[in-house]
């Protein structure tokens, strides 16, 4: 596999015998096989000199080899020591580790110390800015499964806008939205569903409650789904019934600042110069001190991962980068509207995955 | 505030000057502020001789301050090294810390190895037992709030079996239940909700989907909400129409185990007989083979905590420990029944929290 390749060839330019990956999201990256293990023990352990293996609760095994995992794996019970399972993995391979690569914005100290008394020989080392680094650039496999899944959250607001009629509560609409969504066998939105109305969109941190919609107001949804193990996330702000000039006034400078963002992707600009490109534009059109928050964040296994698209990143960004572009205007005694999609970073500049149409959608 | 001074006199008892809380559930236990933090820190620190200090992320100190934490509250903003805030925040109250404990089993490496650079004469060590064993026994205020947590959980369940009609998918009836709950100001379940029917119940980990219910069918409820920040967790199976005769067996099995491990709890006996008891009215009938999991879990901020109730436990149960009783029967061929109460473990026997009837209910 591609992935454990790449691994073992940083172990081998860094001098590492041996590396225990525990991040649940970084198992599944490297094993295809997703769980959350609570205080159980579910590691992929990689050797410079042998063949890995994956740890996990052995009631968990079968699912592990579901997953696509062909290697070996190893079973643990709530009775055993599952890491003098994993020292005795490590030995029958012929491994004395000198130095182990851990994940250590992860790994707890109680496991810490246990495992060096396992080896108290051996020098320990993080493995975690290797594999941000990875994640931070999508393959093909990772883009087929993010653009399902923008595909997805497209056709969630689709339902959200269909379903906006007069009295309907923010709730109601949610919970259609996440009806329709479990129909197409999604199992988990990748955060709580938004759906917000009137003046509650001026909080970029709303919950959708009994409000009943009514003709005049803005609707913001932003929701996302989990497909094969990947997020979206999309925002988009409808009419219901003719909005305001002042209304559409900031929903066309959001939409400006937006698509200015989305054009200015591609290889090699810094992500604080994309934010700027966004921020000018509402700052320009005098609604600066209502964009309170970054541009956007990465997206891909998490719905927040690396990058981070705000004012102060010099990193550049690179072919394979997924992040959202979300600017925003929160003005309390009008309206709020944030318009976002998740783009990706192409050779020659940008895929937008979420297709939604932003120009003002008026329902009703 | 209570908590807080146990740990203080635990903290007296080992030498123990600093205290460093850093699990979100446990910080929301002595705090009252929950919050996820993600990579952020968010800690609550306690010492022998000055008064504590929550850290936070400085967006959410109004909130740390609605929530009840009348003690100081420092903010961190992400340009900022919050380790630098706490270790000025320490040497403030004129701490030199020589012995600091922490959360062995939540904090991460990385952490810890800024925590020591910044006291490296001091040693640690873990606190994590002394919490572990304080949050196994609820106060007062904690019991009314799974009392609470307890109340809409069967409510939820009634809901359930009022949307029961031939026809309707599992989803659909899910769909409603969570509906009602988000009504009622629940803003989160405490797992994911199951709605199985018919064979489906046999798998104690089955998915809800859109299987249509049909007369004859067991139909399984397993569900919980949070309220206040604490968990309930119920189960109960009902019939959609006539049983059979086998179906209507397993059931009256399943409730004679549940009864009689319910009325076995009182302070002093120990998990492990707990389990037998319930376990042997299954074996007794037969279907020792279908009841593959342990009799339940504890109860509290997490919807799976202390204490474990399986049969290798030997711990003796006390008045205050609040837990799930849920044996089951897992048929393949036949049906799958599961029936569970959330109870209080009292100074002279128990309480039920959870209270929708457990004679067989059978709708349509």
């Amino acid at each position: 596999m591609e992935k454990l390749k790449e691994i073992r060839s940083y172990m081998d330019e860094n001098g590492i015998d041996t590396a225990l990956i525990t991040t649940p999201d970084n198992v599944f990256y490297l094993s295809g096989f997703k769980s959350n293990p609570h205080e159980r023990l579910l590691a992929v352990a990689v050797f410079r000199d042998a063949e890995p293996f994956v740890i996990a609760p052995k009631m968990e095994l079968p699912d592990v080899q579901a997953a696509g995992w062909t290697g070996d794996a190893v079973g643990h019970e709530d009775t055993d020591d599952a890491w003098e399972i994993v020292a005795r993995s490590v030995k029958e391979r012929g491994i004395a580790p000198s130095l182990i690569a851990i994940e250590k914005s992860h790994m707890n100290v109680e496991r810490y110390e246990r495992l060096r008394e396992l080896y108290p020989e051996a020098a320990f080392t993080g493995l975690d800015s290797k594999l941000n680094a990875m994640r931070n650039i999508k393959d093909e496999a990772e883009l087929e499964k993010l653009r399902e899944a923008a595909r997805l959250a497209d056709y969630a607001v689709e339902v959200g806008c269909r379903e906006i009629a007069e009295g309907k509560t923010e709730l109601e609409i949610l919970t259609a939205i996440e009806f329709e969504m479990k129909k197409k066998g999604v199992s988990h939105m990748s955060f709580d569903t938004m759906v917000l109305s009137g003046k509650k969109t001026a909080s970029p941190h709303g919950k959708p409650g009994s409000r009943k919609i009514q003709k005049g107001d803005f609707i913001l949804f932003d929701l996302g789904v989990v497909w094969e193990g990947y997020c979206s996330d999309i925002t988009r702000t409808v009419a219901f019934g003719e909005p305001t000039a002042e209304m559409r006034e900031i929903y066309e400078t959001v939409r400006r600042a937006e698509q200015a963002a989305v054009e200015a992707v591609q290889p090699g600009i810094r992500a604080m110069d994309l934010d700027k490109t966004a921020r000018d534009v509402i700052t320009e059109a005098g609604y600066g001190e209502y964009f309170t928050h970054r541009l956007g964040h990465g997206l891909g296994i998490s719905v927040h991962e690396f990058p981070s698209l705000h004012g102060s990143n010099e990193m550049e960004l690179e072919e394979g980068m997924v992040f959202t572009i979300e600017p925003g205007i929160y003005h309390p005694e009008i309206t709020g509207v944030r318009i976002e999609d998740d783009v990706v970073v192409t050779a020659d500049g940008v895929e937008v995955l979420t297709q939604f149409p932003k120009e003002l959608q008026i329902i009703g």
